[in-house]
């Protein structure tokens, strides 16, 4: 089939949205995808392309002093009777639209087209974003092609609805163990409930006053949430383990060190299992590039709460932000869609920063 | 197959025991044990007797006073390798021989060998006790031939180790649940946490204090305990319910409808949602069968806490109690045994007692 990513479209940032919204690449499945643009990319004489698995990077070398990264994810989330796209008014409609073809379509658009940047620009098309993150395409390029990743800079196409959404707060999730004696319930003196025992760990997350962290201009909101409890053995039985699963979202002061050894001291003598962390990431809005980046959008960045891959850069020292034309509430919804002005404005933004 | 259950063993309650626990009647697998039951009953000239599915009942009709029922289950839970029975010095081994096999026998040998009773006698010997109630052969009786349970006293050869368990405590379950509001984690304060609101279920549990009553003599011990809970949609979502199941344990003087009652006070706030409830049953030691049987045996009788079949007897307005050689704490396990002497002190006593 032809590849449908022609010159005419490549120079559209609105229809190269809707051209890659129609080609299906459902977590796992990006290798069409992934070819088209490639070979798209291999055309263009100012780029050297690369590739490792389903994920696509071309990058220029023109010894510029500073180097940024723009980086997208190719998948999507399973298709909701909303594939193909359609077009409504001003809104395209389809799986993908918000997150985060719009966001892809903003850096395929720029890379084709922008021959002669202010800085070095690393292209980053990656694979299986939505999915358990040992397919992540961002986390096996960090692992075997770091080099990929160097820069003094990077922006994620994420959806953001324009927004500038700085750093991440880091997530940690841990099991809060209570345990007691079984015994029958009609004597149920002779054991010891460890439900009833839950109670104070509950107590203490209810009492949990969370902190408010300021970075950079950046607000974080810290919480502390049971996510899940379960306990009991038979409707007869008293029961001899509860077990309360704690998600904290950290602000990125915190190592993730720093805030396991937090939940330990707030469920002070229970035994607590870390059974999953990620670190979050700084602002880190005074590099350079990022000062300048913030002077084109015009607008205050703000503090991005949830966790994203932005911290997979702030684990290489570089600092990351995540901005997009795509609404984040519409992400996964079956009437996923983006706003046309939206990615109008975004190619615009983009195009005032890194033209030189 | 020739019916084991010959004379000889019949006038034997430990060979009958041992009988008996060899023929395999595990709940459902009852026709072969009935059908042994059921001729030789039927070759004693004083009973008259009749079958309902695999429960067996023969009663005497000497125009007594009084009429007394002495019931026992035929079935038994599954074999864990420990069938047939085995003797080891005074103890018989084996599945059934203290649950309940060692009380059936005692039943099954006064009714072959005791034609001129000090009251009218009815032997209920039936099915399906240690499974879905709704398979209770004496749950069967109560609905269908309700007739057969008519009498002045009941006596449920159930193991007690020799010990009187007079009536029984009732039990109910319900389901005690919060509500919340879901959110992203990671916004956690657009949400209502459902598992910190269980928290304070938890703790009125925690500082519940059960009421302790003595009814003829008969202390019972109530309780009111959390035996499961559950709650929790995923890793990052504050969750919007949690449900605590809880279970009472009620003395017999509360009726079902009061035992609720109490329930939807203690948890007064949430909503409560009734699973399953059964009644307890009064001691009822006043009647003259009952303190004649405790004179014959000579001891106090205890409380019984747990909910057995003799509160199928007093819902009918029968006085019934527990009393068995076997030992409840053997009950259901692999080394389940009886021991030989109890059985020789249970035949004793009960033919001290019913012997005119």
């Amino acid at each position: 089939m032809a590849n449908p990513l022609t010159p005419d479209v490549l120079v559209d940032p609105v229809e190269l949205t809707r051209t890659l919204v129609d080609i299906e690449s459902v977590s796992r499945h990006e290798q069409a995808i992934a070819d088209d643009v490639e070979e798209v990319l291999r055309l263009a004489s100012h780029l050297s392309v690369d590739r490792l698995g389903n994920t696509v990077m071309a990058r220029t070398n023109l010894g510029r002093d500073q180097r940024v990264v723009l980086a997208g994810h190719l998948d999507t989330v399973p298709i909701n009777d909303n594939f193909p796209s359609t077009v409504v008014d001003d809104l395209i409609y389809g799986c993908g639209t918000s997150d985060m073809k719009s966001g892809v379509a903003l850096a395929l658009h720029l890379a084709a087209t922008l021959p002669d940047p202010r800085y070095d620009l690393t292209f980053l098309f990656y694979e299986a974003e939505e999915i358990d993150s040992k397919y992540n395409g961002l986390r096996l390029v960090a692992e075997s092609r770091p080099e990929w990743l160097l820069a003094d800079f990077a922006v994620l196409l994420e959806p953001t609805y324009g927004v500038v959404e700085a750093g991440c707060q880091g997530t940690l999730r841990a099991l809060v163990r209570t345990t007691g004696r079984r015994a029958h319930t009609a004597r149920a003196w002779r054991g010891v409930n460890a439900i009833h025992a839950a109670g104070d760990v509950l107590r203490r997350l209810s009492d949990y006053r969370a902190r408010t962290v300021t970075i950079d201009g950046c607000t974080y909101r810290e919480g502390l949430n049971a996510v899940k409890i379960h306990g009991g053995v038979a409707g007869n039985v008293v029961p001899d383990e509860c077990v309360i699963e704690v998600n904290l979202r950290f602000a990125p002061d915190r190592t993730e060190k720093q805030a396991l050894e937090h939940v330990h001291e707030v469920f002070e003598g229970y035994e607590v299992e870390l059974t999953d962390s990620a670190p979050g990431a700084m602002p880190g809005l005074t590099a350079a590039p990022a000062r300048e980046f913030l002077t084109a959008v015009g607008a205050e960045p703000a503090a991005k709460l949830g966790w994203t891959d932005v911290a997979r850069f702030a684990a290489l020292g570089i600092p990351a932000l995540n901005y997009g034309p795509g609404d984040p509430l519409l992400a996964h919804a079956p009437d996923e869609h983006v706003e046309i002005g939206k990615i109008r404005d975004g190619a615009t933004t983009l195009h005032r920063w890194l033209a030189s």
